[in-house]
């Protein structure tokens, strides 16, 4: 077994799923939050647990640089290394190659590129990107693809477009022959995940959609949005885009969103996002609420006796004030990250799990 | 209600007792973590709780400075606005003054401070210290003393003793004068501790003990220690002072130690111990183990499969393994403060659980 994926209720484009993977289910559709270098920055596997995080998503280009894919296969994997019984998904390295990294020379054959740490030289293909992924072991991995620039001249997205399919099959071939190296001790193997791109040109999504199909692939995910074009092109692009992608499979949208922008992606028919905003926004003050963007570095809330959201149940609302969690941040404390990034992440998971239950009720 | 304090076992100079303050209980001899800003740096308070800390410490001085007496008081105190329910030390703001703060200026009426801060300029007497000590609202508050340095010769010594014993009278009836005031809703008020003082000379230690147990308080502190000079010397001026101490009150030995230290002082007749050093070395990367002090950040341990300590049974030997508390703190990850942080309270307070079993058993 290495991926099951049941639809059980659907409301207009939305459904609402369940994705079984080797080490656990997933209600989709699921935001899974960022853990890139292993942990999700300051929170304890045990609170996400507690949070109810069914599958998290961790960065193959950090992890092959810090602390190495070779050390983490010796480790048992990704799952045995950070502790986490539960699924996680790994990107190809692809995304972060091309926005993190310098002095990149993209060939035929893959990606040369610096690193971001210590300006030493690093090559990734397809074949290197599964490599890669297959000794972390996350459950679910992503094909290696180039992700296109906005904006970007029509030749130039076309040329971008191929060349991820052609990855895309070597991304598989590779796969294939090598899936059994997992360094797992549980049953099952890992599920690779073809990537459309195509730019912002509904013609070329549909043609990528179509052929990352023929390829064949458990799942599909919909790569190059949020790369810097308005909001509204992106809502644009994602609807046409899933209209090519088949009913049955897993549609994963990269990289999104805001809370009102996840739920309105799973309403079109979207089942798994990741997003670094609810734990990067939490890093810098930026707190989502019921009643709104707070920042709680503002001198409003010194006094401020009220939980952060009255509506939400999370640890933090339940026991701190504003006042002290805006003390925390504005004293430069540890504490202010953790507790605003377990604030966030619940909010995102609440904001799903209302998504979840609207379309059961087929709303 | 302020304070009550029974001895419950003896074990020769050792005692094992209960300190029922308005808060709470607290099991004794004691570990108390510091919590400088009104946070344990990175640990959240239900995870404290967990621990089994039953007091901590907060620092008089950093809160006066940030968020500020008057906004501590205005929300209730420390225990509200921190939302910690057990009970709270805060230290007078002297040791801070004389060893964080620059150009002082000392004068019978009290010191003359710039805050580390931002250089602005500060004053804390004996009645002021008392009053921001009722603003925050601790349970139990310290008598604004001079800490002399070490080295000192026997002449300031002995003016520094005598200043810190005219500086307790007026803080002990300023407090007397006010302690009404304390923003607590619960019922009871603090109780104020006097600090003996004297450096290294055991006849000044003395005479400061007997002068200090005349002017009268429910509890003594030993301060002046841990100031640059040697462990052994701290040892013996320790033993020295408490057998001028009533046997009947609690006895807090100031900012020390390493754990065998807190361990040997608990075996000397000293009920309250503070540090620190758990927190400030998992900082580091420093932590505590039944195998001797381990520095996480070395190579050895980076395929180490094992926990941190075999012996430990807190929540961070109990999941995580040496490779990954390496790899969190070699990539200067949130988490890894946090979960070293948490571990070397942990051997702390397990080490002052020792201890009290050993004096119950009489050992």
């Amino acid at each position: 077994m290495s991926l099951e994926f049941h639809i059980e209720a659907t409301a207009e484009s939305a459904r609402r799923g369940r994705l079984i993977t080797p080490h656990g289910e997933v209600e989709t559709p699921v935001f899974m939050p960022v853990g890139t270098l292993a942990t999700v920055k300051g929170v304890p596997q045990d609170v996400l647990e507690d949070l109810g995080v069914e599958i998290l998503l961790s960065n193959t280009y950090h992890l092959y640089l810090r602390p190495g894919v070779e050390q983490v296969r010796k480790l048992g994997g990704l799952h045995r290394f950070m502790a986490w019984d539960r699924s996680i998904l790994t990107d190809s390295g692809g995304f972060q190659v091309f926005s993190l990294s310098e002095l990149r020379k993209l060939t035929e054959e893959g990606v040369t590129f610096r690193s971001h740490l210590d300006g030493s030289s690093h090559f990734f293909s397809p074949e290197s990107a599964m490599e890669a992924q297959i000794g972390l072991g996350a459950d679910i991995i992503m094909a290696f693809d180039e992700c296109t620039e906005y904006p970007a001249e029509p030749e130039r997205v076309r040329k971008s477009m191929e060349l991820t399919l052609r990855w895309a099959e070597r991304s598989k071939k590779h796969f294939e022959g090598h899936k059994q190296e997992v360094p797992w001790d549980c049953a099952g193997t890992q599920a690779l995940f073809g990537i459309v791109q195509g730019g912002m040109d509904l013609g070329l999504r549909r043609e990528s959609a179509e052929r990352t199909i023929e390829i064949g692939f458990p799942g599909y995910a919909i790569g190059g949005l949020s790369v810097g074009e308005p909001r509204a092109l992106t809502r644009e692009v994602v609807a046409a885009t899933i209209q090519h992608l088949p009913a049955d499979k897993p549609r994963y949208l990269m990289g999104v969103g805001t809370p009102e922008e996840i739920a309105e992606y799973a309403r079109l028919g979207i089942d798994m996002m990741d997003c670094v905003l609810p734990t990067r926004a939490a890093r810098h003050g930026l707190l989502f609420t019921s009643e709104g963007k707070i920042s709680i570095k503002q001198a409003r809330y010194a006094c401020d006796r009220g939980p952060l959201d009255p509506k939400c149940g999370c640890r933090v609302c339940s026991r701190y004030s504003r006042a002290y969690l805006r003390h925390l941040y504005a004293s430069n404390e540890v504490l202010a990250q953790v507790l605003n990034t377990v604030h966030n992440l619940t909010f995102y998971l609440d904001t799903m799990r209302a998504v979840r239950h609207s379309i059961s009720l087929g709303r």
